[in-house]
């Protein structure tokens, strides 16, 4: 019998950070080596990061990342982890065009040791790769002790042909892909079943390593895995985790022995901690640490408070309320309640005298009067983050923001929008699960992330509970004037994110609406709502555009359509 | 000997409004058959305007884009303009993949008659096609009345091989091509030598009809000609404006009759009026009547004011003078001035009494207090855009914006940032440009643009003077702290531009810059400015990033990139 024993390397990278990624490879090698790997497995673009957008472009940004992998192995030859095989991705160059490529390579024995370049350039939804990089047109088997290791990168194994067609008359031992896929509700189970085809078809188990953290916009959820040729599952990682995980490969046995299989999360769990995941790797890789943003008492901004505190700790979030003279006594206490319960700072600022000053030389009535109480508790959230080096978060979310529910420059302020892919009542049931896993024990900072213990349980919540229950329950208000209620320009949110769903994400178009079963008059006032705030963001391209999750990127339309369909 | 009269219709379309644009395409016909054309050449995506992004995706958009094209047929059969060749550009879809496609169609006789989809999806700078279309793979030969006629659309004429390169064995007799090609400074003569390429490849003239007028961020310059075979143009139509010109094909001559033939324009001339007609369609397009903006007594928002006043009149401009404790007598007499010179209207709104009931909460230092000043600034500016209907335009230049010299929800504020392409050192030149227009007799609204009568000289200025001279002359300041000046920042602006245009335009590497003779530390010192700002439009991506010029689509970088070479 014969076993090849592979480390697979669930990391979280940084993009640019060239000297901070090769040392993380370096220390997860000297992990595997002590756990007698012979092949450590890295996610896609290890060295560089994913995804590197224009950077790559840049030629002498490629030639320090070609410097820096041969450095790496160098150094892992001269620490004695030469004979591993360490596979990591990075960006190459195609000698012919001089473009960029995605590329893998396999540092063995002190040298960079071979090369495969991506196929299959996603150029669709957050993906940007045809526009940047050459694509490869070989595939490559690597012998490893007389093991052949078919290679793949990630869209490499989403279409069909290519490189994974070509391996499957090579009679590999294992497929070894190395991903960087994002985050989506629900796509755990999707990879899952692409990749059982994919072992199906090159007669192999695949071994599946993705990226973990926050990158700008996106989420890596990690969830590496092992499946075999049959369908069986043989090892999975956990997810918003870096691990390390080793399986044992017995190149003569017919049925492969399993590794641990980390249990699935629960839906609610797995996006509450991919928002709070996304958050604090956006600030840690951007040099924040701490957040401020204001706090209303409703539950848009208390769930973002507690995100941040699960994310940096409450002692890291300043929360501001700026009551007017529309606010109630209600949300007061509920913002006052929500700051003690995650241990946040907590400073009032009254706007009615600022509102007052403006309006002594203003004059200003409706819709423009409302605007200026937004405006006024932006000019403050942006003093604090100024004047104290904060990281200033917004709170909208995405029901709101589809129908421009909100004022461009008040409380559409922020670096970071942590729920602006979560419709309203997608809002309500994360928070309920916040304060259940509160109730069940869970303190602040108590999910299992990158850079958390496995196991915490956080610091203690002072009442037990996270997020007042009145934030949660009653009926969402603006509160710019008196009496104003959400439902007074909106359709109610049960029904508005169902259309919104249908309408964004499933891009039905108003025949398509009507026969899901809407009523003619909520589909034409959602239809409308939806194309003048996508109108109104492209003309004040203002709104917070960085995203927790890419449950989709924002369509793409052009400003001026008059007449769409 | 056989003559064909081809019409070159050079028209402005809107994205989305398919009645507006056919309408247009109908009137331009009747035109074109009043003058004994047999064939009418309109842009790219005629019906749908261009570019058209992901609203390309909506099946359903398609299906009206379809629909309209009969439509048109139809009536230009019914009115007895059947006879024509009219070739239109619009979306397609391809029957395989479902996915659209950009064709090129011919009406005739009623019926929508001949289809050629555009091979070469351009995928770069300010191009995403090749992420929302499928490419054509087929070249078409029309006949018409005997003689042939080569298509082509805009980019496939830009690369080697493909359907000029198949046109080429197959003795066309004209090679006509149908464009939407955004204006860049100097791309008149890069578009001719090219022309001159292709029509020597398939020896026979070539008809290049671009589209004229701005759309969402882009501006396209139309000026559509015909070169010769051997290189002799032999038609030009004026830059910036709709026109339709009449050129005639003999198909028994060895040398063709010129058409007329318009002057190229000045250099400065050619950037101004890109500027004022990007900012003139981007309001009628989108429904503005009027703008408004901070005037400061600068050059940069002197030379916006008037480039508004250019565009929609100088009644139709609200200019807020916003004075602080800081402010030079100076200025604000520049700012009352200008006002007068293009006869908009003029509030002055002191912003000391609310910078100091927001100093009275916040007790603010350093750049937070600075910054606190402009985004009072903005909030009186959106003000008076939410309270009248106005468009707020910014008036940042690209060497401010390059080094993040300016203020989020501060002097960023606005829908449109008019000059946001232009350097400093282009600010200076194109307002004396324009200084010595009005000296030269050019009032208010006498460019030649879209919208406006040819030849007309416009409204009077008062003393013959648009611009404040003292505005181009004096040292630039923002005025946030006593005797602030821009060069206590930042490097002088003859050197900042040179060395920007280096690092952005051209995209030098540090190792190039320096071997282009620039020392270490302005390197050094620009390099960081430049990456920082940039980190700081992703992290607050607020910025005004909505562009009259494509000199360049911003550089797309991640946030994170703590090691970049």
């Amino acid at each position: 019998m014969t076993t090849l024993r592979f480390a697979l390397a669930q990391i979280d990278t940084c993009v640019g950070a060239l000297d901070a990624n090769a040392a993380k490879v370096l220390d997860y090698c000297r992990k595997a080596a002590a756990g007698n790997a012979q092949v450590v497995v890295f996610p896609e673009m290890t060295l560089t990061g994913y995804p590197i957008e224009d950077l790559a472009l840049r030629r002498t940004f490629r030639q320090a990342a070609w410097d820096k992998a041969n450095e790496l192995a160098a150094s892992l030859g001269s620490e004695g982890l030469g004979s591993l095989y360490v596979v990591v991705g990075t960006v190459g160059t195609d000698r012919a065009t001089a473009k960029p490529r995605n590329r893998l390579v396999v540092l063995h024995e002190g040298v960079v040791w071979a090369g495969y370049d991506k196929h299959f350039l996603p150029n669709y939804g957050v993906f940007d790769e045809f526009r940047i990089f050459a694509a490869g047109d070989r595939s490559m088997v690597l012998d490893v002790d007389g093991a052949r290791l078919g290679v793949a990168i990630c869209e490499d194994i989403w279409q069909d042909g290519g490189p994974v067609a070509e391996l499957a008359g090579q009679h590999i031992d294992t497929l070894v892909t190395i991903n960087g896929s994002p985050y989506e509700e629900g796509k755990t189970n999707t990879r899952l079943e692409l990749a059982r085809r994919r072992a199906a078809e090159v007669n192999a188990p695949l071994i599946y390593v993705n990226q973990v953290g926050g990158q700008d916009d996106l989420v890596f959820d990690g969830g590496s895995f092992v499946v075999d040729a049959d369908g069986v599952l043989l090892e999975r990682s956990p997810m918003f985790m870096e691990n390390l995980t080793f399986w044992d490969f017995d190149t003569e046995a017919a049925h492969q022995q399993p590794a641990p299989i980390t249990p699935e999360l629960d839906p609610d769990e797995e996006v509450y901690t991919a928002c709070v995941l996304g958050l604090k790797d956006y600030m840690a890789k951007n040099g924040f640490t701490g957040v401020t943003l204001g706090l209303s008492g409703g539950i848009d901004s208390a769930l973002v408070a507690a995100m941040a505190a699960d994310a940096v700790g409450g002692e890291n979030v300043w929360g501001i309320s700026m009551p007017s003279m529309y606010s109630s006594d209600g949300s007061k206490d509920d913002a006052a309640d929500l700051a003690a319960n995650i241990g946040a700072h907590y400073d009032v600022q009254p706007i009615e005298p600022l509102f007052n000053a403006f309006q002594g030389q203003l004059d200003l009535g409706g819709v423009a009067a409302e605007n200026l109480q937004a405006r006024i508790r932006g000019v403050i959230v942006m003093a604090y983050s100024n004047s104290k080096g904060l990281l200033a978060v917004a709170t909208g979310n995405k029901s709101e923001l589809a129908c421009g529910y909100s004022t461009i420059y008040g409380d559409a302020v922020g670096g970071y929008a942590p729920i602006k892919d979560l419709l309203k009542t997608r809002v309500w049931e994360i928070s309920r699960w916040r304060n259940k896993a509160a109730a069940d024990g869970m303190g602040i900072g108590g999910l299992k992330i990158v850079g958390n213990e496995e196991g915490q349980s956080g610091k203690p919540l002072p009442g037990g509970v996270m997020i007042p229950v009145a934030s949660i329950e009653k009926a969402p208000s603006a509160e710019l004037r008196p009496g104003q209620k959400d439902s007074d320009s909106l359709p109610e949110y049960e029904l508005l994110d169902r259309v919104l769903a249908a309408y964004i994400e499933h891009a039905h178009g108003r025949a398509d609406l009507l026969a899901d079963g809407f009523d003619e008059k909520t589909v034409d006032t959602v239809m409308r709502l939806v194309d003048r705030a996508e109108w109104k963001r492209r003309q004040y391209p203002l709104g917070p555009k960085v995203t927790a999750l890419a449950f989709g990127r924002d369509r793409r339309l052009p400003v001026t359509s008059a007449s769409r369909e």
